[in-house]
C-alpha cells in the first residue's frame, strides 16, 4: 500500500467564548471523534477559536475613530470604526490602495486588515482580532494537551491570508509548538548529487492549508488533527516563518 | 468517525525522459499502489515530470549567455549560461536584488529564476523549465487517465514557489484541470448572516500544499493522490490564480 497521511475534521466543537477552557474542549471534541490523540499527530487549529477563548474581541461599539480612519471608511465604504480597530493592531501599513489595507501586524504578519476579522462572529458589531502571541497559544495548547492526555502532539494555530500574485486566500501557519515550521533538508542532496539544503520547505503553512480543505469557511470544523505525517520535531516557532524586513524584497 | 481526507503518495513512478508517456507512468503507478482511482480523486502531480516528459529540459552546454546574464551571474555567483536560461523564461522581472531574480512567466507566475530549476535533473549541466502550458498539460492527464481509466480525477500540477514576506516555499497550482481553483462560497454565510462569498479559499495551492508533505523534496513520490475531498467539479485553470498585473499591489 502507498504512503498515506489521514487528515480528520473534528466535529461538534461548540461555539467558544471568551474565558472557554480551550484545551478542554479540544479533548473533549477528541475524545467525541474516538481518535486516540498520538505524539506523532500534528493539530491545526482555526485561530479563530483561540482569539474567541483568550477574549481577543472588540465591540465596535466601543470605537471611537480617529480622522484618519473616518476619512479612508468615507473613501470606500467601509465602517470607520473597524477601520480604527485595524490601525490600532497594525505596527505599520505595507499597501493601501484600492480600497484594499495590507498591514504588518505584532507578530510581523502581513495580511489584511491587520487579521481583524468580522465574520464567524456573534453579534452584529463586534469584531475578532488575531491572538496577542498565538505561538504562546499553541504552546499552552500543546502543554496542556500534554497534561490531561499524556501526549503533546505538534500545535500549529491557523489564518487565512491573501497573498501576493495571486487571488483567493490560503491558510498558513501564525502560531507553532512542538515543531520546527520547516522541513530539514541540510545535508540532503538529490538522487544526482543536487545539494538541496537550501530548500526549506514551509510545512507548518502546508499543513494548515491541508487542515483547510476540512475546516470550511463557516469554521464548522476549527480542529483538524493530519496524521501520519512525520513532522520536524522541535521548539519552532511561527514567528521563523516571517521574513525579516531587511530581507524581504516586499515590504 | 470525523470527517476524513486521506492522501496517498504513490511510489515506484521511475525517471521520467523526454518522449514518456507519463498517461501511461501514471496508470502503471495507480496499479501498482492498488487504489482504484475515482473521479472524486484529485491527482496531485509535480511539474518536474511534466516538464521532462515533454522535453522541457536544457542542456547549458548549448547557451550562449549574453552580457546582462555574464554581468548578473559575476556579480552573485551564479553559472551566467542558467541566468541567460532564466531571462528567456521570463516575461519580465519583478525584482533583482541581492542575487535574487524574482521572474513573472508566460503563465503569468511570479517566482525566482522563472522556475528553471537544476535539482533532480540527471546530468551536470541541465537545467529543468516550466512546461509551456501547464494547464493543458493537467487536461491532457485528465484525458488520458479517463481514456485508459474511464475516469476523471480533478489534475493539478504543482511546483514549489517562495512567497512574499514569509521564509520558504510551498507548493502551488501551476496547472489544473476539471476542477474550479477556488472553494465556491457565492450565496454561502457564516453562522450569524455574514456573507463570505468573497472568501476565495485558493482549493487548487491548499491540495498541492497537502500532496507535497508526502512528495519529499527529492521527488521520490512525484504523484499524490488526495480521496475524500469535495472539490469544486469545473473548467478552472491554474491562470484563473493568477492576479492580473493591474489588481496586483505588489507587481
Amino acid at each position: 500500500m502507498p504512503s498515506e497521511i489521514r487528515v480528520y475534521g473534528l466535529d461538534g466543537v461548540p461555539e467558544v467564548r471568551p474565558g472557554d477552557d480551550l484545551v478542554s474542549i479540544l479533548v473533549d471534541a477528541l475524545t467525541a471523534s474516538g481518535l486516540i490523540l498520538e505524539a506523532s499527530d500534528v493539530l491545526v487549529v482555526t485561530h479563530k477559536i483561540v482569539s474567541k477563548a483568550e477574549g481577543r474581541l472588540v465591540d465596535l461599539a466601543t470605537i471611537e475613530p480617529s480622522a484618519f480612519a473616518r476619512d479612508w471608511a468615507a473613501q470606500h465604504e467601509k465602517d470607520p470604526r473597524q477601520v480604527e480597530v485595524v490601525l490600532r493592531e497594525a505596527t505599520r501599513i505595507v499597501r493601501m490602495s484600492r480600497g484594499i489595507m495590507i498591514c504588518e501586524t505584532r507578530h510581523g504578519l502581513v495580511c489584511a486588515n491587520a487579521g481583524v476579522d468580522a465574520s464567524n462572529v456573534p453579534g452584529d458589531s463586534v469584531v475578532c482580532l488575531l491572538p496577542l502571541d498565538p505561538d504562546a497559544s499553541a504552546a499552552h495548547i500543546r502543554d496542556g494537551l500534554r497534561q490531561r492526555l499524556g501526549v503533546a502532539p505538534a500545535v500549529i494555530i491557523s489564518d487565512s491570508f491573501g497573498r501576493a500574485w495571486r487571488k483567493g486566500i490560503v491558510n498558513v501557519a501564525i502560531g507553532v509548538a512542538g515543531m520546527h515550521p520547516f522541513a530539514d533538508y541540510r545535508g540532503v542532496t538529490d538522487p544526482y548529487g543536487y545539494d538541496l539544503s537550501v530548500s526549506g520547505m514551509a510545512v507548518a503553512d502546508e499543513l494548515d492549508a491541508t487542515a483547510e480543505l476540512l475546516a470550511g469557511k463557516t469554521d464548522a470544523r476549527p480542529v483538524a488533527l493530519i496524521r501520519g505525517y512525520a513532522y520536524p520535531a522541535g521548539e519552532g516557532t511561527a514567528r521563523d516563518i516571517v521574513m525579516e524586513p531587511e530581507r524581504d524584497l516586499f515590504r
